[in-house]
């Protein structure tokens, strides 16, 4: 078998022990909790995954793209849930073979959108579910007030083709607390109407460690537990021992004592440090810090008794995995040096 | 043909005549100036643009990977410049190989990637050009001093099977004089050892429009000049009018007056801002301010008289293009609203 020495970098590693340890332990919190677990498939855009999610006990997966749900789709999975609001008729056919071949929700947090559904899908013995999207505090997309969630539910309900499926947000970080009162408030006016919320959906992988059985929320949405990042372990979601991806570069240069650059840049590590200082965690040498990095190029400050020297391999973990993910056209899942497999990232950089 | 109706979003177009317009007008600068153009492909990553730069006048182009240069070298292109040092075997042989089919040049700025390269070309009859890395103070790879830059010319002059070519920089932003100064003094030094400085090549849009036959250096790499982006605009390069590179997107949603929700989040418009407010600029909107990026959503904050309804498709030019062009796997040429040609981004992705 080949090993890690065999691979050119930049190269994403995974080790899927570590992986499917993470599987396995949201799993184990979910179920203890009497959570369901759909997992996003962003953050590791591979077949693979998904059904490795599912077997560990997911009700299903969650895609945020029509093209990424086909992938999985075609795989297998035969569960989807697409939080987005679906415009379009070009988007809306496809959600509807979509709808033919699997079971499938989605959401909507305006009329425009519903009525694209409404036109679209009409057949009352077959409805698709539509969960209302709520802004519970992260001032993205979703009603505003319980009052409009209710209006929407309404027109959901009366629509023929669709049926009132519940709840969904993304909560702002750290505001959990907030949000299960926005979607307590929210479940008890649409229930003195006569909606019943059966289904209230949430995300986050920080978030989800805190929940429990006394939460209103029924089902999580993580994706980053799987392999974990800088992010997340600076959330204290684990540490980098569980961080089951990781970048593998080549020093190229050392220009000065204090300076090497490696051949990681931003194409591969990407931009997106979710406001951390440093673009990724060097395994091995904490006084060797990515403090910058341009297209191809990933500049490494050293301190301290800190040594790099050029052509060494370097391993690192990124600030955020998912971003990293959509970068490669493939991953390779190891088990200490031993390379098990290379798998194309089957729904990477799918658009519509 | 097509429109840009038919086509889903997020999507890229890409101007054609502009486009055009700008590789001619930079060619018409550096012609003017006794300056040679060798594009850096990073930017559009299609042998069809950098068939046509060759055909405007360049001298060949810059490409970053061996994966990029061998996809220019399949369409054609056939004087290729690779200013990265290349260490280890599996990349030596194919830059060995490339070397057996185009017209290469490359960089190296350290003994240990000279060690590399001397070992693998031995070829006294057809020797590979190597120039000498520099860092006039953008503080990424190069040498530090004339003496560092003196002393790997010898170590290439020396070695059987490699000929020195010249010296190459990427100079800071904006510190193009002090660059120049760098220059001068080391091909000074250099030409005082008898090696001489034939080929001086520098990089970056905006130094490459401030250059001139007065300066030192004989060759631009400009990458973005050929679609330019919100930065080049900042910098004062062009204006948005002739910016040839926008993201089609749809409004999915606008749940407050003074909020709405692009389909562009940094999946399509990317996290680099390259220090810019905002994440790009919205075409004929400029009270709609793209104030933040998540994964799959733009959010937009309207302000005065802007007004955006959920549906609506609006075109955002981002602040840096080259890492835009990475993100998807086509481009759609347009002429008014007419799309030419969709073109896959032949080059995008290549890691190693």
């Amino acid at each position: 078998m080949p090993t890690v020495h065999d691979l050119d970098t930049p190269s994403i590693l995974i080790d899927a022990a570590r992986a499917e340890a993470n599987i396995a332990r949201a799993q184990a919190h979910a179920d203890r909790n009497g959570l369901k677990l759909r997992p996003h498939i962003k953050t590791h855009k591979l077949p693979y995954w998904a059904k490795k999610q599912v077997a560990a006990g997911a009700v299903g997966i969650t895609c945020q793209k029509i093209g990424e749900a086909e992938v999985m789709a075609d795989a297998g999975l035969s569960d989807i849930f697409l939080p987005y609001n679906i415009l379009g008729r070009a988007k809306l056919e496809r959600l509807k073979a979509l709808h033919g071949r699997v079971t499938l929700s989605m959401t909507a947090d305006s009329t425009d959108t519903l009525e694209g559904l409404a036109a679209t899908f009409t057949d009352a013995g077959h409805p698709l579910q539509v969960l209302v999207e709520c802004d519970t505090g992260m001032g993205r997309c979703g009603v505003q007030t319980a009052d409009e969630a209710l209006a929407l539910a309404r027109l959901i309900d009366k629509a023929g083709g669709l049926a009132f499926g519940g709840l969904m947000t993304y909560p702002a970080a750290g505001r959990a607390t907030e949000a299960e009162a926005w979607l307590a408030n929210a479940k008890q006016t649409l229930a003195a109407s006569g909606l019943a919320c059966e289904r209230i959906s949430s995300g986050g992988t920080p978030d989800m460690w805190r929940s429990s059985d006394a939460s209103v929320v029924t089902e999580y949405r993580p994706g980053t537990y799987i392999y974990l990042d800088r992010y997340q372990v600076a959330k204290g979601v684990g540490t980098l021992n569980d961080c089951a991806l990781t970048v593998l570069s080549t020093v190229v240069s050392h220009p000065t004592p204090t300076r090497a650059i490696l051949d990681a840049g931003s194409k591969a590590l990407s931009s997106d440090t979710l406001g951390l200082k440093d673009f990724g965690e060097l395994l091995g040498a904490p006084d060797a810090r990515v403090t910058g990095l341009s297209e191809e190029h990933g500049t490494v400050t050293l301190s301290g008794d800190a040594k790099l020297r050029i052509g060494e391999r370097v391993r690192v973990v990124p600030d955020h995995c998912c971003v990293v993910t959509n970068l490669f056209n493939e991953v390779n899942l190891i088990d200490g040096e031993t390379v098990l497999e290379t798998l194309p990232v089957a729904a990477r950089g799918l658009m519509a």
